[in-house]
């Protein structure tokens, strides 16, 4: 559905970089759910840039909810933000006019949309958008924690900088929630910093690994085969600019080894079930088992860089030199949580809904 | 949609272990395709286990297409296939009947269906249910073809010992269409067989990485965001039992590395636009570049062992001991090959089919 | 979705007049819902043509499930039911093989697949297929009825002559269920019938209208806009061959009137809120208010005749006289209203398990 | 997908009434369509309360389009048409406000929503809604012109009053695309309109039928069973408020009939199959036959009435008089009409991108 994605709650999102407006529209959200701006804005803080470290392109991420929502809570009729653009400096993008980017969608939008694209400042290809994701999660966000599901992400590593692992989830997700830089151990996230300001005086850029964590998901949800949990996020956290990987448990590092290590065995823990590893991710069969949902996410670093870079000019097709003069994130790792964390909680709001139906969420 | 997948062409599967019948239905195929029962039969012997590497379950793999195919080639309407279980000893599962074992979807079954679930040899979460995948590609790999589009799966790395890489993708993926065991180096072939072999005798087991290559897809397919190339194939691939990693180009192993050093520079080649490096997989914003896609799943080691193991009792949901004794895969990473071949031929039709027209494939 | 059709409760078809089996995969159902084969052939055999009336084809109906039962129950994964095509009288067909039957699919169908459908017997589009949707039905109804929610058809008219309203929607409904020719009205029966073998000896065909009755189900369902109760069921119904009209309520009958008598006055009855007259249908809004749900289909003469009409030859592409030799029915609507409240039943699954979750239906 | 609709093109729509905006979101568009700010105004023009027949909430119907659109052409992104609510008095509703309107949607919303719904002027459920319908449409109703296809609809009848059949398809859409009053007859138009006046000085309202023709459609669309054109059609018409029944040709008056009167005899005419008559609508087996697809639309009375009804109060759940006191339409449906072809257009457009591709439309 290119730009809708859920089945029983569904979130379209459209816009371009320099256009007047980007926006998402919610479809299918349970009725009295209280709806807090507040917290949209926090959460599009999280997102947007500051310091050395991003672009200079500072968005107010002013919002408006321009349907769904009566009394401050939602109407269970589709709920619209929209986010007005206010910051559109054309001219710094019209030199790279016909130049393709490398790793941008420059090229592949030419040839998809014949040349009719919008292409200023990546279009609707740009990272701007997921704050229209961010805002429409934070709709759900605070619903999930009412039902005792929370979303944790933080950075797993950067630049080749590891954070250290999760430790208590519970304080490490309260922690990360009010955090724009998320790392959990101190002095990594200073290493972490400095190594990016050191990239960007390069004119390069850097890429890493986000990991994310959801707790207090029940046991039982989710589908075999095509809507297998691991499949349905896999499709949305893919929808994600930059996100190139995604393994559930640490797939990669420990799928040569045995199934005897790899297993996760079952024990009783009281009267609950759990598994003395996690290497499954919390999931099995791909139906969730009550451990908690572990996944890490692949994101490359930020195409936009300083250097000179070999490229093509798309109306000519002939070689080119590309030199790219605006101001760009050296990283945007630390901005990608709050879109993982958002495009987790949509998935799970939708997971949840069509199992336990539209009233599992909101008021009665 | 559960057990259904595609939008202009889409594959529905049912059956379990130890029913009567598996089978799929596929929906939106072009008329006039040639369907080749001999070609099934060829990509079902290599989803078949063989010899001391894997289950003593050998399924003779007969099938039938009870709809939509006539005259030898595709009618257009629904095409069902029907692959009988001819082999189902169900007094092997039964002492396992209530133990959960680790790594399946026992528990997690048990909780979804509570209790309901056909529990024989993992009902509809058997790794058996991936034959009909195989066997309805089988109908669409020969037409991708026509149009120049051919994929290849080889075994990156098993149990921590590589395979090389692709080198020349025609040749490679030639080699590999004809062969149970895709490993593209002779030597790895059979350290990897040796390695598999001793898990074997260890009653242990162990998984690896498959590498995809597509050639042939034009620059142009696929959409920005929730349609995106990695998305739709992503949710495909997690769809197959025991992948728990999917990446594009080598995202992990790179994505710390540099934005200069991962970006894909472009140039032309003679009239064509090419990029010299290959770090995208293929992909740009969500849309093929041209280039061949590439990609790679994380295949966790077969959970069956036969090393005791600590679970619960399903029922009492008391610890306990399991042990289990059936005849089991000591790796499926060979056999998962043409299960990832499979997916991938059913996702790159159908987004040809959305992009070109259902009539794009098939005879006029 | 072409074949499928729901969102949490699915159906997909597929099968041809003369291959080897017709069937359907219901994917979505609850676990632990009681499935009676009993049940399924007593349907099956309300759709089975019989005596004067009806073609010569007598399917004896027997049918298999494949998949998704275990212990006589759904085990919540998807219940596949296959269909033998017991009687195929190829020959019967092999003239009209290129003249296009008018009012049948086969010029559409040849311009459609080009040439490659299935032609013998109408193929896909033959009436036939009905009794998979027939039998899967038969599933879900018993189950529906467990939930207060029951279905009832009649044939408002036929030829012109029409039975008497609906009275007693209880007994009524109850009384239809066992009566392969479901007419209200004694008398009107056997004036219907009698019509019928006359339309038969004149070697033509006659066709009416069928209402429908959905009693039991709760206000508050269905959607605004896309979703409304009217475009689910219209969508699903206009699916059934031979349907060219739905409407709600006595629709095209009393739109023409004043909207002080078409409006239906809310009152309190006890607890609940009803309303004094029902001529929405039972929808408001999209949405059901509670009342029951009344629509009717206007079901087209069959178009098998007897006479000779004029026609194409679909490959010479010259006019041509058709004059069809096979069995045919008479009248079908009899027939088709055990395929409308089947269809009608899936729609009311599916509506429910969206708003009140999977776990609504089954048992736990 | 409650307020989304469509499958290679969609449309999804939000808002209420006395919200800050309506709108509506075109996805899957082809790139380079020319779109006319001009034409999408009048096409709202067309839908606007007009003189003594209609409401006195006159809005201006200015809109905005937010995205997807460059150079005055569709980019290929989601398209989203913003149409600012100008004139909201609330204070005209707030009377009714507990007090359920018989025929709308205030009862069934509330039990739905659980009373969160913004009930206001009927909130999502508003008619006012439609005119982002009619927006979005008049973007693809140019394109499917320059493919040949044009849509047409007139007041079939009205209040008992019938209009002329259509005569000349061609002269009888252009007629109906510039008038305000959709009758071909000036006569009836005359008649049909005073009797409406004298139906408003009654304080009541009337309904009638709508009959719309589509011209030019190619033969082979659409599919058999779920995706007939006429099961989408349906679908998609009965979305829009009023409308109780969808009927294809005359089904409802004719279906009584001999099928050797009903069944379209196939001719050539020249090198062109037609029918030498139209009672299937120019669908045969739910595929288009190359004939005028026709099709009527039940419209009820518009059911704000100023007479007194009985109703119920939603909170107190006791017995009570409804006594509407602000300006509503005495008919909506010479207002419904261009929401009837809009609708057309958008699964029209749809359903011709998913049989030739999305570059079946637009520039290249």
């Amino acid at each position: 559905m290119k730009n809708t994605f859920g089945n029983s709650m569904a979130v379209t999102i459209f816009g371009e970089s320099h256009g007047p407006y980007i926006g998402a529209v919610l479809d299918g959200l349970a009725p009295g759910i209280d709806v807090s701006e507040d917290y949209i804005r926090h959460n599009l803080s999280l997102r947007r840039p500051a310091g050395k470290i991003s672009t200079a392109r500072v968005e107010a991420d002013e919002f408006q909810i321009v349907s769904g929502v009566f009394n401050g809570k939602t109407t269970g009729t589709p709920l619209t933000i929209l986010i007005p653009n206010s910051s559109q400096h054309s001219a710094d993008y019209e030199k790279a006019e016909r130049l393709a980017r490398p790793g941008h969608a420059d090229y592949t939008a030419s040839v998809k949309y014949h040349g009719y694209e919008d292409f200023r400042g990546g279009g609707h290809f740009s990272g701007r958008i997921t704050a229209a994701l961010v805002a429409a999660a934070a709709v759900v966000i605070p619903e999930l924690k009412k039902k005792g599901i929370e979303i944790g992400t933080h950075i797993e590593s950067c630049g080749g900088i590891k954070d250290r692992a999760f430790d208590d989830y519970k304080k490490d997700i309260a922690f990360l929630a009010d955090t724009a830089f998320p790392v959990l151990s101190e002095n990594q996230a200073v290493k972490i910093r400095e190594m990016m300001e050191k990239v960007a005086e390069e004119g390069d850029s850097v890429g890493g690994v986000l990991e994310t964590v959801v707790t207090g998901l029940p046991a039982g949800l989710g589908e075999p085969w095509f809507d297998s949990v691991e499949s349905i996020l896999s499709h949305a956290l893919f929808s994600i600019p930059a996100i190139k990987g995604v393994e559930f448990g640490d797939a990669f590092e420990k799928v040569n080894g045995k199934g005897s290590e790899y297993n996760d065995p079952f024990r009783m823990s009281g009267d609950r079930v759990v598994t003395t590893s996690n290497n499954n991710g919390g999931i099995n069969g791909g139906i969730t088992n009550g451990m908690p949902v572990l996944f890490k996410c692949a994101v490359k670093p930020t195409p936009s860089i300083y250097k000179v870079q070999e490229t093509i000019d798309i109306n000519s097709k002939e070689n080119r030199e590309l030199n790219i003069q605006g101001r760009h994130d050296p990283a945007i790792i630390h901005r990608a949580r709050i879109v993982v964390d958002s495009v987790t909680a949509l998935v799970v709001y939708d997971i949840c809904a069509q199992r336990f139906g539209t009233d599992f969420f909101g008021g009665h």
